[in-house]
């Protein structure tokens, strides 16, 4: 079984972003010469995901506004009682999906012809990890 | 490490449908030959999702009556400005789950008394595939 | 490849609570031997969900806030009419997240500084099993 572990960086302009990551998996995929096996891509911080879906920019303006009116960003909430103010983001990420697994075939990502991998951002502004391990042969 | 991977092709009935397929994913499984290991179940498509739940169609009435008062079909999307008119599809996939990762213990699906896999259409009436994945020993 | 499974066992005293089981994760994996791989963290029950999110007990009622204020406990769901009386336990699970992958790198979880692993139970006070599944070399 071969492994391979790369850490990505994201420091997003804005604190609220999303931003397709499709190609650097597919090249981590390539670098790691893995030809059938799967890959993890996790976000090491709890205010993100990453998300499989559209690349579609309206879309993407849709998602923030159902999830804003779903959960919004200025409501009271316990967890900003700390002295935080990103309750509503950490909520966001588990509405929107967290991580994904990926399979890997023939050496390749193996996607359908519109699923593209996006990085959600829901507290940027500062550089968070993205953590993307491929196992398999 | 063995691996195998299957496309499953679902074209429903109905624009939007659930469908059990746990004996298909078991029966890859036993096809593939893996004692030990993970099986990836991911639907190619970005408006459809891959679940593990019940089997009780009450409650599947009721997963489709929440997403529709959750993130009404009929709202104004931006993404249905594109001549799209299946936004909501898209979000109800990413609330609802996207795609599973099961456990193979002894040549099985390892799975609780009450989890079985679905595949929930959101935008059919047209062929769809998911791509299963198998890897292990 | 290597593969090792446990079976842990939750019995709530509340029907609807949140536990950090970060540590019997990562001690499962360190008995494992896997220094590089994946481990699977499912709930084998559909009223369960494992979630990777932050030790903070004001985000944990605000979690709980949210799912009973998008999916009230108390509302009709179809899936009551069967003589039970948890419909939004399992649509809740779906909502929150259901399952996680998380990598093993040198032997131990490779997690971010606030990642932690959580069992959220929205249905207990009885024996429920959660499956963790390591995977790797």
């Amino acid at each position: 079984m071969k492994s391979k572990t790369a850490y990505l960086t994201f420091n997003t302009e804005k604190k609220i972003q999303i931003i397709r990551m499709t190609e650097q998996v597919e090249q981590f995929v390539h670098e790691s010469g893995v030809k059938e096996g799967l890959v993890l891509v996790n976000p090491m911080h709890i205010t993100s995901a990453v998300v499989v879906n559209d690349n579609e920019s309206g879309l993407h303006s849709d998602y923030l506004r159902v999830l804003e009116h779903l959960v919004p960003y200025g409501d009271r909430y316990r967890h900003n009682d700390t002295g935080e103010g990103n309750a509503a983001s950490h909520i966001w990420r588990q509405l929107i999906g967290h991580q994904v697994v990926m399979p890997i075939t023939d050496g390749r990502l193996d996607l359908g012809a519109w699923e593209q991998i996006f990085y959600f951002e829901f507290d940027g502004q500062r550089p968070k990890r993205v953590l993307v391990k491929v196992i398999g042969e």
